[in-house]
């Protein structure tokens, strides 16, 4: 059962993942930009990412403007920031390291 | 040749466009939002579109939010809108009626 991440949980989570940033108060969220040499390997990437999100049932909200995507996490349903953001965060740095190696 | 669109090019583009609005100033752009049923829906949408706007070298400005999608249009080179973005803002509306109908 998901729960919004105590203090703790928060720390530990956003220590494996350097690439993320907290979103400034009042969001309760993370974010990702990433940057990539065309707009095709940018859409690859979320078309990638898309398919990720649909299967863990859990949905980014994201930016795209030509080559950069700008990706936002966070829970509604609770809020705020959970375990399925965290596994979401994991899956997509996967994604990106897989785009931009 | 691509030039900013005078206010009369404007006023008669925009009543080709009944789903697009003019974006608050300083922004000299135009936005569209759309609904769709599922996630799938909207980025199969999203996917059309990304060929659209490969294919005629303007890319939007978009976000997605689960089964959301807002586009705004502009033409940076000319840091506003151009014929450019009039002729996307068409092929979108009529990606988006496929979808949606």
């Amino acid at each position: 059962m998901a729960h919004l991440l105590t203090g703790s949980e928060r720390a530990a989570a956003l220590l494996g993942l350097p690439h993320w940033s907290e979103c400034p108060p009042p969001q309760d969220a993370i974010s990702r930009q990433l940057s990539f040499r065309t707009f095709p390997d940018a859409f690859a990437f979320m078309t990638k990412v898309a398919l990720i999100a649909e299967r863990m049932e859990h949905h980014p909200d994201w930016r795209n403007v030509y080559t950069r995507v700008e990706i936002t996490l966070s829970t509604h349903d609770f809020n705020g920031l959970t375990q399925r953001d965290i596994r979401l965060a994991h899956a997509i740095d996967q994604a990106a390291t897989d785009a931009l190696s």
